[in-house]
């Protein structure tokens, strides 16, 4: 097995977030895409499924937002699915553990939460993030329009099928071995 | 005709399923590409007709699933066209035989169903085997949420022009002849 | 000006329709990209719309249709977005003339209908085409289940932006000018 | 840090908007990618966020437009987010200061509006341009038919990850560096 990165698969990197700036917090929403390895067959599998980022950074001033302070969660393909099927009147939460299968499990509680405005003029995505190693509670909040979040909702359902991989099964022809000259 | 294999055409292969792992059997899902005949004039050809293979894995302890023992349907393009328009508490059943058109036609039959909770909170897939040559009927059901559900319609959305074999149809210059030096 | 087809920029011919074969006649959907033209200044500038073509072909027998008697009908973007936008219980016609601005003009005319079964399981199209110079009339009618009506809508939202050309603006490098050599 | 388009990236120019001409004024639609800055870590930086161009041409005659007295407005992400989620019977207004933060900010407001046909069966597409240097008004309204106005929806749900940039984030087999002779 070798790992994909080593042989040049990896993808450029790019820094593309859809951001939106409020009152007390912004939200910025990335794609990472999953990481390969390369069988011996040459089949790819993948290794790191990829998540949907959403970055959360407080406000310190009139539209300025401390980087330092940034919390992250990382929606998986099924969170995914769960925001892109949320209705005009519904909610979900999710909770990670940044910690899990470690010794430090149970530490870190991060919690997101979107709900729905009864009125259906759009969302409130929260972020609660409790870290009983270093005794600090965080909490974002960011309202979100209904134009904001179909804005997320239409790029998080093109995102998923590249979180899974998927776009990496197609029929146009095969670019590799390519003859190079040397 | 040749087949497009030959000529370098086939995609890389890629093993990246969007899986779900319950309590009595794992379900994963992942689109098989069609392969294209190249004609004389060089138009290519469709040659077999993609899928969206189901795999069934019977759990046989915590966490754990037998792949030896795993079940496969291949969902033809219509039947993911049923599975991506079924509403909140719609249902589908589609039927199949491995042997159909030669002389053990009949002796195996597969069936999977599609079934909404009552309470809209997700749905039901089912695979039922029954092989009277090997005198075995298999059986497997595995609860999948609306979340789940979601990724599968949007990823099997995503997946269908390909299994079609449409995204062939591209507007971006041809690669092909490529000029080479030798 | 040059035609692009002339600096290779033409797609691939592929063949990979979605058919539906049912009593009376069999009919396929396939995408015809639009054609470009380079200007001077390097701009690609779309030359000639793609449509969706609705290939009809009738029954002859059990399983065996007629493609010499096949009639054609090219969906416009807009007719597209008229399908794509049908609800379970709408219809939609539209009227062709192939030789619409020739001396010809009026005298054959197309009319293809899209209409909803009563109890919302699937939809008929027909297809009516009546040649005043050959003196002919030809009638197709297909009846579209549900699903088989599903794969049409995805596959065409699908295919949408790609008759429009817009699948030609990307953020990826740009592979031209190749460096070659010889 | 140097500019992407000084290093090749930039996409190929394509014109290829999707138009409907009407009455009283023609509107096309056409996606403007985002530029992409390269930072010397070699990641690609969004530098200016992609739009979708809204061009309106007043009639002059039956079916000529004037291009001369054309006026743009640039929908941005959210807005575009706006656009496509609207229900049959929502409208939407945006509004937009071309000299924003400049010393002619407030000079020239440019408002556009969409608002649902009472009767369901489509929307209506305004632009008004005051501009106070010019002393000049200018009105533009074209009727969008609900067909028209799902080929907006469909193209713009694809153009928005586009034009956000997410479609450079690709699990494709990175084409550079390419081994070039010289």
């Amino acid at each position: 097995r070798e790992n994909s990165a080593a042989k040049g698969y990896i993808a450029d990197r790019i820094f593309a977030p859809y951001s939106v700036y409020k009152g007390k917090a912004a939200l910025s929403v990335t794609p990472v895409l999953p990481t390969f390895t390369k069988l011996d067959s040459g089949t790819l599998v993948v290794d790191r499924r990829g998540v949907m980022m959403m970055k959360f950074l407080p406000a310190i001033g009139e539209r300025k937002y401390d980087n330092e302070k940034r919390q992250m969660f990382a929606l998986s393909p099924t969170e995914v699915g769960s925001m892109i099927s949320l209705g005009p009147k519904d909610s979900c939460e999710f909770f990670h553990d940044p910690s899990m299968l470690s010794s430090n499990a149970g530490q870190v509680r991060k919690s997101l939460t979107i709900k729905a405005h009864a009125d259906g003029t759009g969302y409130l995505i929260s972020l609660n993030v409790v870290n009983n190693i270093l005794k600090t509670k965080e909490f974002f909040t960011v309202p979100v329009t209904t134009a904001e979040f179909a804005v997320m909702k239409t790029a998080c359902s093109f995102a998923l099928p590249h979180i899974l991989g998927w776009d990496r099964l197609t029929n146009h022809p095969s670019r590799e071995p390519r003859r190079t000259v040397g």
